[in-house]
Order: C-alpha cells, then sequence, then structure tokens
C-alpha cells in the first residue's frame, strides 16, 4: 500500500492519478485550522520515532505514524515510504520533525528536483547509486525549506531529520541519516543502527542486542522490542507501527506492512518482554548495602 | 560521609568548621576561567540523572555524580544530599542543572533563609513537617536564583529540578519534585518515583518494574537498573553513584553509601542485566511478517 513504484512515479510526474495514496489523498491538516484566529500549531513539528538498522544480512526500518500539533491533536500519518522498482532498487525513506517540510520534500524526489547547474530534473528513481540517492534527498529537504520561506521570521521549528537507507543494484545496502541543512551521515558496522525524533527510550535495548551480525529477522525483532519501550513511555509516539525488510541483493522488500494494535505477534512481543523484564530483574540479587551494617 | 547533622549544622551557622565537606571544601569550578578572555561555559548546566522511589516501605533515592560544562570538561560532583537527626528526621536532596544555583540553595537550607514576614531565620532542621519542608527548599531555590542576579541578560540556563524526600517525626515519608520556581509536585502511589536531569533511558524499567508496594530493596535495585542503562547511553551521566534508602519510620538512613568502578554488586548487576536481556529477546519468537509470503 505504501510502496512506490517507479511506473506510478512517471504517471504521478505527468499529472496522472497520484500514485501517493498514503499522502496525497489526506485533506491538508492545516485546512482545519483556517478559521482559528490564533496561529494555528503546525502539524509534525513534534515528536516521532524511527529508527533503521544495517546488518550483513540487509535493512530493517521501523517507523511509528503518531504525529501531533499539541497533545489535542494527534493524527496518524505515514512516516515511512517505500521506494521500489523490483530487480532495480529498493531504497526506504522515514521522517521526523515538521510534516510539511518533509512531505514536500517526498513530494519532489518524486515529482523531481531541476538541478541548477545541468538544468536536468532528477528523480529518486534515476539515481544511479544510494550515495547519489542521499544526496538528492538531502537537496529536496533544502528545496522543501526553501519553499516554506523565511523560516526564522515564523518562530515554528522546520527541522526535519531523515532516515534514508536500501540498495540500488549490486552494490552492498546502505544506510544514511539526512539533517535539515540536507548533510548526512552513514551507518557503519560499528553501531548498525541509527535513530531519528524520540530515540531516548528506546536506545538501551539496541546498544546491547544489535551487531553488525546479528540476524535480520532478530534485528527485526530487536527494532520492534525498541519501538515498544518508546511507545510505552511517550505519548507522542503510538500505533500503528510501519515496518520494511530488505534483504541483500533480493532488490525487493520482503517485508513492508503495518503493525496496528490487534496485531497478534506485536501484542505477544510486549506481554512477553514485560514479562522478561520482570523476570530479569527479579533474578538479580538484593543490594548489600545497607542491610550487614545493621 | 555526605550526611549532614543537625549540630554540624548549628556549628557551621555559628561560623564554626564548615561541615558540608563534601561541598564546602571545594574550589571554586568558575576560578581556572579566571583568566580565560571568552566566557567561561558554567559548571553543571548540563545533565545528570537522578532517581527517587517511593514505595509503602520507604523511600529510595540515587543520584549520578557527572557535573559538566561540556564534553571537555567533566567533573565529580556530589547532587545527593542527606540531612539527618536519627530519631527525628532524614532528608534528602538530590539536584540536576545549574550547579551555582542548586549548591547555593542548599547552603541557604543550612545556613538559614530569613521569612520575610516574621524576620525569623528557617533552617531545614526545623521545619516541622515534609511539606513546610519543601516549601522552604523552594524558597531557597528562589533565593539562589535571585543571588545570581538577572538571569534573562547571561545566556545562560539557570534552572534547577530537585527532588526532595524524607520523614520527619511519626508522619509518612514524602516525596517532592522542585523546580526552579521553586513549585513542587508530590510523588503519589500511582507513579511511585520520580526522576530529574536525563530521565528517558532510564525509564521504562521503571514504569514496567516498580509498583508502591515493591520491596524496598528491590526498588534500590531497579533504581541501580534504570541507572544503568542510563550511564550505558548518555556520556553525561557517569559514576560513581550515591544511594540513600530510609525504612518507614526509621527515622535513621539504613544505607548512605558511595558506588563506584569498583563495586562488585553494581557490576555483576550490570553484566546480569545485559545478559537478561540479551536472553529475554532471544527467547521471543521470531517476527512472523513476509515469510509466510514468500
Amino acid at each position: 500500500m505504501f510502496s512506490y513504484t517507479a511506473k506510478a512515479a512517471r504517471r504521478n510526474s505527468r499529472g496522472g492519478k497520484d500514485a501517493f495514496a498514503s499522502c496525497g489523498d489526506r485533506p491538508n491538516p492545516c485546512k482545519r485550522f483556517a478559521s482559528v484566529g490564533r496561529r494555528p500549531r503546525e502539524m509534525g513539528v513534534a515528536m516521532t520515532y524511527c529508527c533503521g538498522i544495517l546488518v550483513r544480512e540487509g535493512l530493517v526500518m521501523i517507523a511509528d505514524t503518531r504525529t501531533n500539533a499539541g497533545l489535542d491533536n494527534i493524527s496518524t500519518f505515514r512516516k515511512l515510504q517505500l521506494f521500489e522498482d523490483p530487480g532495480r532498487h529498493v531504497m526506504m525513506l522515514a521522517s521526523s520533525g515538521n510534516l510539511s517540510v518533509s512531505q514536500g520534500a517526498v513530494n519532489l524526489l518524486v515529482e523531481g528536483l531541476e538541478d541548477p547547474a545541468s538544468g536536468r530534473i532528477e528523480r529518486l528513481e534515476d539515481a544511479q547509486t544510494m550515495l547519489q540517492a542521499a544526496h538528492l534527498v538531502g537537496r529536496a529537504v533544502r528545496r522543501s525549506l526553501a519553499l516554506v520561506g523565511d523560516v526564522a521570521e515564523t518562530g515554528v521549528s522546520f527541522d526535519v531529520a531523515l532516515l534514508f537507507g536500501g540498495q540500488i543494484g549490486a552494490a552492498p545496502p546502505r544506510l544514511f541519516m539526512i539533517y535539515t541543512a540536507g548533510n548526512a551521515i552513514e551507518c557503519t558496522p560499528d553501531t548498525p543502527y541509527l535513530q531519528i525524533g524520540e530515540h531516548k527510550y528506546g536506545k538501551p535495548i539496541l546498544d546491547r542486542a544489535i551487531t553488525y551480525e546479528t540476524d535480520i529477522y532478530d534485528a527485526l525483532k530487536i527494532g520492534l522490542i525498541s519501538m515498544d519501550s518508546t511507545i510505552r513511555s511517550n505519548l507522542s509516539v503510538g500505533l500503528p507501527i510501519d515496518i520494511a525488510l530488505l534483504r541483500r541483493d533480493a532488490l525487493k522488500s520482503e517485508v513492508a506492512t503495518r503493525i496496528d494494535a490487534s496485531d497478534d505477534y506485536f501484542r505477544d512481543l510486549r506481554e512477553r518482554w514485560s514479562k522478561a523484564l520482570r523476570e530479569a530483574h527479579i533474578a538479580i540479587p538484593p543490594p548489600p548495602y545497607g542491610r550487614e551494617s545493621k
């Protein structure tokens, strides 16, 4: 459902039916504020949680869908987009921060950005390498931000952070984090994951459990535990969760699905994890401090 | 060592030897910057982690000791103070945020603050109830902040957050969080813990494991696990850790000690917890997504 094929991109850029069903058919979230006198809060300025894990076997991306403009205005927006042309490339893009800027960047990546030097229109699907693609995502973020106008005057944060990963052709899968300025860092085997948004609650389990040699489905499982810890402790992160899994050299996504509150596996994972944590701390001996001296 | 007795307070307030050995005999951390042309960064503006847990059996407080003025300037400062007059009262104060403001408040609580209405000098040891004591701590924070002068002009954050708990006489133990403005919230059985500083990494285990009926040494153990998760994920929180435990109606601290890197129990706890987390996620079945459809 949230997969974005190269064919649809071409149709879309020619003005056909909007292939980006997950974004394009939603009403503008700011419209509802039109009649309100005071300045509306921007939808999607606040937190989210997305995590990308790059192991030897491939790439996993996980993103929640909660977007808010304050506690009294919570919505569901997809933050994980899949750009796939099976056999040629699979690219995944997850976003946090200002929703207008990140959605704007995604739309530019689909419709195409003009290269200022050559005048050529560049689309994500045309990138020959993941590095080229990451640079294009960075340019799309800057362009999207520029369309907003003079950011400094508004007092609203237009910052975004994106995770962008995937594989093009025979080159190995890569994973990048792209900042508002369009610059990027790349994930390496030393720390085989990157996080954006509300990352702290879910970091301890990643720090302890993930290595570059971790089985790819274990990586997905640990990512889901990390997401569960975040959802449990922070209201601004919530179900449903979008997940995607790309096995190295498959050039086709192996998992691309949405997990909601009714999902049996995720419910079972949450219960088992809670139970295991309780048992784990019970198994640790009580602290020796103080008692001996009584 | 960091216990502060009522007798010492009276000696101190009469100008005798400074009983507050843990704070009073340290050189002013800003002196070393005196010859530097550019504006020194304030010591202790950044993060710390302190946690107070109030269970039916009593009160536990845990605080790290790392204080920094940037990554290149890290020091050890005590952030957990114990005010104890065995048989009469035990009060514990943990602080995060600007060190000059929180240390200033502690010093005022020891030397005494003048009540603007009555002109009387009020000291923490004279409080008749924990609520009165918490109000006095709030006034000490405001007074300490006022001594700094015009905060807005400096561009430095003078915010602090304090945890203040204990028992006076026969009334039950209470635990408060006190903000820079001197206002406070109180811990209740619904959520029997309060945190200040870098609280996110260590929150998931508290959320899952602590209830008001938890055994007090289990509460200490879970607090240490929470501290371990924080230390592991955030450089600005570090060993040694100060811990204190007050059993209800004992009117004498049962534990008041410092845990450093050589502490056998804490090292064992960290290893067991890491191992248990690894085993816990291994015991969860692999995610079913994607595989069936292949």
